[in-house]
């Protein structure tokens, strides 16, 4: 029986034109793009012209991209970054409540420090309090982060917006107040045009785009500037050491585009899919959607179903070749709720009982109905059981 | 004509039995090692095997593994890691002045926030004076790092008599002094058991020994605690966020085995070709090793020619397609001559006058032979130059 695939927001495939893209990197092309030399100069070139193909989709210049390892890697650069540089001008960072733990423990680990964290509300459907966001803004305000699209609810933030309020703050107060999102999740969604949403940071990563794991961007706008988290040997502009990986970057560029290329109708047509699973989901009884109804993302899924633990259904799904998640797969392996539903309010008994279902590429109708068919039959059999223990 | 490859210390091709072994894990195994799905597990085995290999070339446990995305990051967990979890114990750090900048730079950082490090000199060959390590070691040294083997100049350092060092001083003052060593240029040469070195923490990465870039490790010996520099989803028992990457870990896993299996043989068969380069280069007047003229890496050949600029040397070889370096990689876009060559006591003249080849596992007598034909008669055309301009 084949595997039915539905945790695209955990990590997606790399598409086989990516990986066509990386295999010289990986072969004969494996020169350091340190190195002057011709294996070191193609390297490079692949590297630079990687950058400008990234560039090109975020609206900015290439020099406003720095690659790295990772996605988390790039938040962390974001949050540590702008703290430790700028700790001289204000030591107030804000950021959601519903942020990726890349976020959130670098933002902890900062309060840790010193400084001084607030932590936005969101409501009930995962939307950040604006008013909020405007109270909290003050003259000590370095650094406001806000997740994009969240990778466990799919709720959108209006980033256009927050943007507008952190630069007329940073107008008006003098403060440093930049702005980074990270649109991990967005990307292949969403607009990631840096001018439009008006962002001053903005994070991406490889593997939720069909590229490769192990690379991360970050964009950095011009005139703003950050203390580098690994240091070495002045690689990426003196922001993060270490050798650059050709491959890696080669392979993120390449699925960037291709992301944003067919990201209009590759998002109509999840959406039609998402729609049609999340309406014939909420038939089985006592079920809820997590996240917003509407602003959210076209492959996200999120429901909580009462008298079933979470991790239970997935692990029953599996049985039958359903790969889902009760959360972020970050978190999969913890006891703890998600952080994520308790901040829209649910409890921590109904946040056991979420399943998420994120859609991709190679997902199909044919997928959908089979989940259809699977999940109530699942849903009825943990009920049994979790009533008779009752 | 064929490219002649002498720039192995800067990075190795990937090992094609490695790439296929890494393969899967680049397509159809794509899942998140932190899903609890199938998809997930079967990433999460492969990871986990992996670490038992590579705790298996080490003699160590597969706990005491940490998966890195590079070298340079193994290294500043090290560095930052420790640092940050003793500083309460102590506030001092003992480093050799010719560590790799991966090392270098996170103490120079280290030494900003107001931590106090000592910079061990070397003598005319790279050696690290002991004398002078036993009389930094204090009281209040957390940790002590030097290199295994240099990047540059290929010293080998006495890392069991170092340790055997750091451990007496330990055990006398009960000062934390730890000891880490960067490993990364030794892998595939020298020993790596960390229990006859008598390491605390060590760093290996994927680049140097035919494997993947991309991927460092680094060894914690148990009882060690480190402070994460990359924080988020907890990954990699919560001292390194981020997706692991299975196919990279795999790739480095696969590639260390091979490196460590055939590294008595071909250390031998490299050493017979260094000896044999050296040799007749050192026939051009004016000059010099640079370097231990025995307790040096089997591949790696470092030569002073005064009248010559190493870059134009370097750019000149590279019109004969021979990839060769004035240095290490990471330093050949900078114009500041190398911190190595300058601490072994060179001058800063004839440090811009270095070449360095590092040999590899595609090496041939005939590419050697081709070398030196090729070499005296760029150096000549490079002196007729330099001295027409005087």
């Amino acid at each position: 029986m084949k595997r039915t695939y539905l945790d695209y927001a955990a990590t997606t495939y790399i598409d086989p034109k990516v990986l066509k893209k990386m295999k010289p990197y990986l072969a004969d092309k494996f020169g350091n793009p340190s190195s002057l030399h011709a294996a070191g100069r193609e390297a490079r070139f692949a590297i630079e012209q990687a950058r400008i193909d990234v560039a090109k989709v975020l609206g900015c210049e290439g020099k406003e991209i720095i690659f790295t390892g990772s996605g988390t890697e790039s938040c962390n650069l974001a949050v540590f970054g702008i703290a430790n540089f700028y700790k001289d001008k204000g030591n107030h960072i804000i950021i959601s409540k519903i942020e990726h733990p890349a976020v959130l423990e670098a933002a902890k680990k900062l309060e840790n420090q010193g400084f001084e964290v607030s932590y936005l509300n969101v409501d009930a459907n995962g939307l950040v309090d604006i008013n909020e966001l405007k109270e909290a803004l003050k003259k000590d305000t370095i650094l406001v982060s806000i997740i994009y699209a969240n990778n466990e609810i799919g709720t959108i933030q209006p980033i256009a917006e927050i943007s507008e309020i952190v630069k007329n703050f940073r107008q008006k107060s003098g403060a440093v107040s930049l702005f980074h999102t990270d649109a991990c999740q967005a990307a292949g969604a969403l607009d990631l045009d840096v001018k439009k949403l008006g962002v001053d940071l903005m994070t991406l990563n490889g593997s939720k785009i069909y590229g490769p794991k192990g690379v991360g961007c970050l964009y950095i706008s011009k005139g703003v500037n950050l203390e580098p988290v690994i240091v070495g040997g002045g690689q990426e502009s003196g922001l993060r050491g270490g050798t650059e990986n050709a491959a890696l970057i080669v392979g993120f560029a390449e699925a960037l585009k291709m992301a944003d290329k067919i990201k209009i109708s590759e998002s109509k047509r999840l959406a039609g899919l998402r729609d049609y699973l999340i309406k014939n989901i909420l038939k089985i009884t006592r079920s809820r959607l997590n996240g917003h109804p509407e602003k959210r993302l076209s492959n996200n899924i999120n429901v909580s179903i009462k008298g079933v633990e979470g991790e239970a259904l997935a692990l029953m799904l599996d049985k039958y070749r359903i790969c889902a998640s009760t959360g972020s797969a970050c978190s999969s392996r913890k006891l703890a709720p998600s952080h994520v539903l308790l901040a829209i309010g649910i409890t921590p008994e109904l946040a056991h009982s979420s399943l998420r279902l994120t859609l991709g590429r190679k997902t199909t109708k044919k997928e959908i109905n089979y989940v259809l068919k699977v999940l109530p039959e699942v849903v009825e059999k943990l009920r049994e059981i979790s009533s008779i223990k009752i």
